[in-house]
């Protein structure tokens, strides 16, 4: 199958655009608003967080997506989540989706609007400030790539870096096109979906496949990141799809859906790897790799496990070869298992180091390790040795600028 | 009941001794060996990690406790921990009980000898060092508080503080005692109970009763504790009984039962509040308490998932009342709960401040907010409004020195 990765993010699909503004949501005077709009309205499909506090946005976009409603725009603002805010919360939800219908002169339903926050938890939403933000927002939109890259610029909080990507491929001799941007970098550790993540494609799809796709995609992906342990209130992943390019519309399993599918988790990897190594204060992408697991599930609870250990990600940003943390965590990540089986590597564009074999640590060379553990992104690879079941996980160091991050962050 | 603390720690109690030796396994020159011993074997109960990898020390322990063996002498080391070690490191724990027994002239069975490690996970007991720190440690024995305090001592890894406690009451008519010696202040998440926690008592009292009220007791202390959310591979907790005190031995559940779980629950909740004070980088004890929840596993689950949450610590290091955090935590915890019944105080000595009442904020004083917490100890104090059970979990907050500590422990 050819695909190849592309330019663009939310706007490489046919018919997408974006804009960004300034509203001072924030403090420091930088856009904080952005906005993506599809000429035509969209097969949508969504995943929210498994949290109990639900943050008015994903509690208003559930029931928008439930509805059936075909979006047509997407509102989104970074500084304040819109969380722990009561019926006032909720209120504001509805207000900002009728501003967005205003803005587009009653076009767009206000029922049919998507929106969505990031930022500190239980604080009222500024609706003086958001309604000017959308009022500006609606007449920058725009398909060019300078527009979504705003867009993926005006969603970050504490990420360093904005993270976009798209990838081009063919269905039905169409020309067809998956993009998307998110944003994450702290409060990441996420069980239904990842912080805040939005996708466009061109496709043509029906609603059912689509959330098929998604919600079996985002297992492998967004699910198998973690930066500190805490699952948000304001998990957000959707997908709009607006069938501009014209391939035989997706109604069922098959070749079409594969490719697809395949489309979909070569971006959400992607972008899913981008949050992890841009997590708070992070120095490194550090990525586990389980092998030959009895099953899938215990493969990924075991790769979960140690990419979130706090003591194994305080020694990766110590470059320390500290293998024991990571077969204790292992050990009580719930998984069974016969510790005298496993084989544990470091490894990356550097080399590879085997560090511990049939339940004896091994000798190894400390200065290679340590020129191993230096590269910016290092794997951990663990043979279970138990069966043929595989998985991923990625998610980044404890370094003293996580600690200074989020000791200072709501003041 | 008359109860009430005494010095002493693990000497506090009739016929046992402590001592602690150098045995260069840690290269600071410290004690790094500790021995407790009673004139009189003792009935023995003992709780262990449920990590799946068992440090040989625990295995070792495990099975001289199913054996019935009357136990008189525990070996303890710093610096190594004899995990991920293989058939070589269960045969240490063979020539250390050996060693111990040698030390008495073959009057103590090796069988009976519990042995305990903690330090770096996957390095090899240096055996002649640990030979030479029991031949030491032997005729060092004595009654003295100075030897339970030096035992205590040497079993401190990254502990900034030795923590030992005892108490004195009565049971039949005899004055009792019960004391203990713990250590713990990274790898501190119990599932089982605690890193290492001695405790010996001079009451007269079944191996059943024992181990019941020692099993009990350590659901509401040590495994309320969290320093970093990783459960240790040594986690070791287990209390020596002489019957010195020539009480009516405890044989079934009763007043004198009840009185002696008083006693332990004291001793437990005591040293288990100074280890997390005492976590790795601490600059606070934070503490957990939910009250009037559905069930008492609820309200568990509640306190021990906000303890543990990376952001709420770090929140609580920069005395920043970001309470959002905090019913974030208790969002992804698992727990089923209705976010608007919720009310959330920051309390301690300094005062008490309503944050969040029935799902929405509450205007506070930022200014009186933070002279709460720059207090030492600071207690999320959280209403649920749903039924009548209460649980407390205690940490510490996430810290620079965390960092320090993690990233350069093991070179």
């Amino acid at each position: 199958m050819g695909m190849k990765a592309v330019n663009g993010g939310v706007c490489a699909a046919e018919g997408f655009m974006a804009s960004a503004a300034a509203a001072g949501i924030r403090k420091h005077g930088r856009d904080d608003m952005a906005m993506i709009f599809s000429e035509k309205p969209c097969v949508t499909a969504g995943t929210f967080t498994s949290n109990v506090v639900k943050a008015a946005p994903v509690q208003w976009d559930k029931k928008v997506i439930a509805s059936g409603a075909a979006v047509q725009a997407v509102v989104v603002n970074s500084g304040i989540a819109n969380a722990c805010t009561g019926e006032e919360g909720m209120q504001a939800c509805e207000a900002e989706a009728k501003a967005v219908s205003d803005g587009f002169g009653g076009a767009v339903p206000a029922s049919s609007v998507l929106v969505s926050s990031t930022g500190v938890i239980g604080l009222q939403m500024p609706m003086d400030k958001v309604k000017d933000g959308i009022t500006e927002l609606v007449p920058k939109l725009s398909h060019d790539e300078a527009s979504a890259t705003a867009a993926s610029k005006a969603i970050m909080t504490t990420d360093t870096k904005n993270k976009e990507f798209a990838v081009e491929f063919t269905l039905s001799g169409k020309t067809v096109h998956l993009g998307g941007m998110t944003k994450g970098s702290g409060m990441i550790h996420p069980r239904m979906c990842t912080m805040l993540c939005f996708l466009t494609t061109d496709a043509a799809i029906s609603k059912e496949m689509l959330q098929k796709a998604l919600s079996s995609d985002i297992v492998d992906t967004y699910n198998m990141i973690s930066v500190d342990g805490d699952t948000s209130t304001n998990d957000t992943c959707v997908i709009l799809a607006n069938g501009l390019a014209g391939n035989t519309e997706i109604t069922a399993e098959g070749e079409a859906f594969d490719t697809f599918c395949r489309a979909l988790h070569t971006v959400n990897e992607t972008l899913a790897k981008r949050m992890a190594a841009d997590g708070e204060g992070a120095s490194h992408l550090f990525e586990v790799k389980v092998v030959s697991a009895k099953s899938k599930d215990e493969a990924r609870t075991l790769a979960r496990s140690v990419v979130s250990s706090t003591l194994t990600k305080a020694a990766i940003y110590g470059r320390d070869a500290n293998w024991g943390r990571i077969l204790c965590a292992m050990g009580y990540s719930g998984a069974q298992f016969d510790p005298d089986k496993v084989r544990l590597y470091f490894v990356n564009d550097i080399g590879k180091i085997e560090v511990y074999k049939d339940g004896t640590p091994i000798a190894f060379d400390e200065d290679f390790a340590k020129e191993i553990l230096s590269h910016e992104e290092v794997t951990a690879l663990i043979e279970m040795h138990e069966g043929d079941e595989t998985a991923t996980a990625w998610g980044c160091d404890l370094t003293h600028e996580y600690v200074d991050i989020n000791s200072a962050y709501r003041s």
